[in-house]
């Protein structure tokens, strides 16, 4: 049927449901750059008000830009997802300033949990930190699914 | 001598110097309570644009106010001291209004590395998150030290 | 009810008859020195084939004596649990003929997610890692419970 | 001159000399399929001594197989290493004959310390478990390293 949607657009039609609703993602700056079946990448610039008196970025701020591809990618699903935990590693500094991309995807995503790598880096594509976050499932779907559409997490 | 310091008042003098400059700390809001020699408890109110749609923190700002926990608790020594890694484990949702405390204490503290377990809690008590934070020494103090200052890190 | 079992006797019988079953653990010499509910205490005495040419205990039988004390603390509540996870920290060696003591307790339990703290120390008390295992139920219970007996889990 | 050595070369020589030192390793019946600079290969058959009895294999069994890989990965640039810390995420079961292959490399290898990624999987390429390795560099080198040598470390 042509009405068919492919995971990737449902993974499109999750960002832009969770989107309006992401106050906080968008107080803190971030761009959406792409999103994908279990994937994501997102931006954000470092702010003054993300540094110390040096313009090093706080490393919470390091670890928002990587959990927000984290939830667009683990959500991607039409599944509502959480973040059960994240195991971090900060790699170089990023500095006032800064453009920092993070992206990633699923290395893992059973039944109920996922396993997602986030990479972090600035604008020269140095390397600022590595993220595995770990995700869990709960009930709910962002909208309901047309009855032919392909999910690989449904078979 | 009446001049020596004790690591307590060490921490706090750390802390006093490390708080001007803290600029994102305080631009989430983030209250110091307490600071001793490897610990340190500090509290954020979750505000408007740290939550979503439904009212619910985003891990980011859970992090942070973990993250400042460790960072006064780690750099308590008067040695510059930075964050590594963190493995934190999100166990509740935080919600619009709580007020959330962070505090915890070195498990371990060698000559470079250290190991911090830091708790947040809400208002009522209730288990947040529970945060490890691996720290690495890097070059510098906060201040010089008087010689007769008992440091035991100093051993 | 006389026939009634207390948390810390569902844990003890929950040990009994995973034990008999447990071929590893008493392959690398585990000895099971307490079990209660949420958590458990193990020792492991550090033998020649553990051990590199200059007599220090490779990390992966450190870790294997921790995962034997969560494995009996996760699984202490009558419900089957595996191990999901681990973030552990390496803080001291091990060495030839040292007796390493693992003991931990739950740090969380909820309905099918667990966080349970395991420390292993030598035979001095001296700390020798810090592991931090995330626990998931699977289907299944060691034994028919008694209608009356208490499992805070239950509720 | 032609007694240079590349970085591959050096990685073999480090692990030509680990090896015959690595009792522990070889008890339970690691094998070295490949070293490079930065990265390690290995592989270990699930025996009748590692599971439970349902033929399970044991986490710690497969936290040795993938350690084992790290440890020849992070000591390939001649200089001694010590894993400081691993976060572990299990995946799938292993079972009794099942030949688990642990093969990763160097996501990031600073001064002093280096982050490793290392998989598990079985014969069929199944995923076991991820495996990331906090790498600390200590004193001392395996071997005199020709002045002429290339390590990217040295830089």
């Amino acid at each position: 049927m042509s009405s068919a949607m492919s995971p990737d657009e449902i993974a499109q039609r999750c960002a832009d449901i969770m989107w309006p609703d992401d106050h906080a993602a968008r107080g803190i700056g971030i761009e959406i750059l792409a999103v994908g079946a279990g994937s994501a990448k997102v931006a954000m610039k470092v702010r003054q008000d993300m540094v110390n008196g040096h313009g090093n970025c706080h490393g919470g701020f390091i670890f928002a830009v990587a959990d927000c591809a984290f939830a667009y990618a683990c959500n991607s699903h039409n599944h509502r997802t959480v973040g059960a935990g994240v195991d971090i590693n900060f790699i170089a500094p990023a500095h006032l300033g800064d453009r920092l991309i993070a992206h990633g995807h699923a290395r893992h995503q059973g039944g109920r949990s996922g396993l997602y790598d986030i990479e972090v880096e600035n604008q020269a594509g140095k390397l600022i930190a590595l993220f595995r976050g770990r995700a869990a499932r709960i009930k709910g779907h962002f909208f309901e699914i047309p009855d032919n559409a392909a999910s690989p997490q449904e078979r």
